[in-house]
């Protein structure tokens, strides 16, 4: 074995460090498994001067990690800084510029400059692969990418923050309210610095708008990702959801329409003995579906230090394998603007209502809603000791503009209490 | 676009087809994908005058598989004609003899031949691919090879026939005997010519094998695994089992101890909470395990012409791209024969007993039990109106060759009706 994949490795947090710790413990294996031996010329981080557990004594340091993306004697340049712009950005393109293949576990990055880079390295005949920046540990850009390339993509859904998850999981088993389960989830370090990145759906809609490209042959275009959080969420709203067979879920949807592409990343009702209904905690599960393969799940970590490592590498061993295919599975070039369409697939929704309780309230917005074409599957009305009454309505299939419409004249009834909570029901 | 990549496929059934067919439909997107065209040169089947829905006159025909892999203007043979003798294995043999790369969804010819076949396929730089081998649409065996490529595995385990799990299933949900499913799964077609390949194992053992050869580096060795099939499951062992929290499942398991290589297809009971519990019907679920990523859970249609044909069809688009990696992950002349560890993993099992109703028949076993070694975490007795009484036993971690010495002493304590029934209860 004479050749060597020489990697430049850019942030040495602990994503980083398991992928440094990976490569020196597992280097038979890897050189067996790539080919060729997998060797980290150099490194950079912000701070030189840390314990960070290994001798990193070994390897080349730059302070700047422009200069490691250019340097003549690495392969590949690894970002781990993170951040859609500012170094993580500027070292990407130096290393694309340089000649270098690049891997990243930066979603943000890719889901705001992804076109742009992906055309820089294709004219580079270069490569970036993506494979931690969705979902960790679980390879699901592989799998869509090349697993299901046979496959025209129908829909492409999924859990895809885990601390989310975590968050209606506790709310529902114990009952407990969503402040306080939001604080609960900062003090175990579980929120980003910035929690409406995880709560807001911002973290999940990155990932979501990556796959979409992949899925549609389409522009990646963050942009178009309706994203709704999960703070509007009630115990009350997980319990009645049970109490009908379903579990709510922080669920980013994307699927090609006449309309456009839809890309929604927003909570959502799934069937409780389904496997996203069925998924607790801080898992993540992706669903793609496909014209020939059916549904496939995944399921696994989405997030933590070696699951996200684990995925680093399956990208390093492939680039030493010599696999290269397009960014986005088809040449940057051919990927396709497409149209935005907003929540253009008809589905049923929950209604959570609080009503005046007054004889013929029931009734009144029945007719409202029947007036303005949405039509109801199931009402229940729960007992109560309030003076205003609970109503929880299930509407047949319908669009959300429709269902907009209605909800606008409903306050014109004069018996709602509180503002109407709609919540999507997904068929999975 | 000048290049194209030339198939021979061999073998035109129901899978076969939908080869042809998607080649065909998706010229475009596959072209976009792979970099280049994706032809069909030639095709090969034991009939040549059949209405296959398709005109055919386009493909230059072969009679003899051998002659299709060794024509000179194809450079992938696609094998799909089954079984793993006879013509399968030596138009294999020859297509690599002829220098072309394979494409295979025969999981018996690699079970058996997989060493010798990636052997003689590495000498030629050529490369065997065999993704709709294992439990079909599902990307496993990329998920595995090249997505877990970091990892360590610990344990891939998995229910991989769907016929199985389909009667299973429908005796827990339906409360029919085996007998009953077994009839009608054959009326459905649901079952091989030969039903013991489904019931007994073997089909299921066949995938096992080649995971195991992947996740541990070590020659196939079909021969090796432990084969228990789903004849002797009751429905009663059924709804205790369910009674428990525990649902039975046709389970493969292959993980490396330190006395070997245990690979074993057999009954067992999961927890009906667990992903592999939920799975129902005739669909698949893959677990995989490994040291950095921890579990990865893959689920989907593991048999039909279209999904299986998914398959083939990632392999081909793998192969115009470029992807070329060892059959099992690493050189097959670095895979290591290991040796085979027997049941070598402790674990719980569930033991049925019938008793004779007698004054202290209950003691004498779990004496005879706790006198082996063996001992007892729960025990149950249910009501009968017969003159033995049905007894459920879970012990406690144990090795099976401990088991099976108790067993073998329970019999002397002559308060046994019928033969204990042990099944494993594996940790999922």
């Amino acid at each position: 074995m004479t050749q060597s994949l020489r990697l430049g490795i850019a942030g040495l947090g602990t994503v980083g460090m398991s992928v440094v710790k990976i490569i020196r413990e597992k280097a038979s294996i890897l050189a067996l498994r790539s080919g060729q031996e997998i060797v980290i010329t150099a490194v950079s981080a912000r701070t030189r001067d840390k314990n960070r557990g290994l001798d990193m004594s070994g390897y080349a340091w730059e302070d700047d990690p422009v200069k490691l993306a250019t340097r003549d004697d690495i392969d590949v340049f690894v970002e781990l800084i993170g951040g859609s712009d500012g170094p993580a950005l500027i070292a990407t393109k130096a290393a694309i510029a340089a000649g270098k293949d690049v891997i990243t576990a930066n979603k943000a990055l890719l889901a705001l400059h992804g076109q742009e880079l992906a055309e820089a390295a294709e004219q580079k005949q270069k490569v970036i692969r993506f494979e931690a920046a969705v979902a960790g540990g679980i390879p699901v850009v592989k799998a869509l990418t090349e697993g299901l390339a046979g496959n025209q993509i129908s829909r492409v859904m999924g859990v895809m923050n885990g601390t989310c998850n975590y968050m209606l999981t506790r709310m529902e088993n114990e009952g407990v309210s969503y402040d306080e389960v939001f604080k609960a989830a900062g003090a175990l370090g579980f929120l980003e610095a910035d929690p409406t990145l995880d709560v807001g759906g911002i973290d999940a809609g990155h990932k979501l708008a990556l796959l979409a490209a992949i899925a549609f042959g389409t522009q990646v275009n963050f942009g178009a990702v309706e994203l709704e959080g999960i703070d509007a969420i009630t115990i009350n709203d997980i319990r009645q959801a049970a109490d009908m067979g379903y579990r709510i879920k922080l669920l980013g949807v994307a699927q090609m329409t006449e309309l456009g592409l839809e890309q929604r990343m927003s909570p959502c009702l799934v069937r409780a003995n389904s496997p996203l209904g069925q998924l607790e905690g801080g898992t993540n599960m992706m669903v793609l579906e496909g014209d020939e393969v059916g549904q496939i799940v995944m399921r696994g970590a989405g997030a933590g230090a070696r699951p996200t490592a684990s995925a680093v590498l399956s990208d390093i061993v492939d680039i030493a394998r010599g696999t290269r295919l397009p960014t986005f599975g088809q040449p940057a070039t051919t990927l396709v603007a497409a149209k935005q369409a907003l929540s253009a697939t008809p589905a049923p929704y929950y209604l959570r209502i609080q009503l005046a309780d007054q004889p013929g309230a029931l009734a009144k917005i029945a007719t409202v809603l029947g007036e303005n074409g949405v039509s109801i599957d199931r009402m229940r009305q729960y007992g109560h000791e309030e003076a205003t009454a609970p109503v929880l309505i299930v509407t047949h299939k319908t669009l959300r503009s429709t269902l907009d419409q209605a909800l606008k004249h409903l306050p014109l009834t004069g018996v709602l209490d509180t503002t109407p909570v709609a919540i999507r029901i997904e068929t999975v």
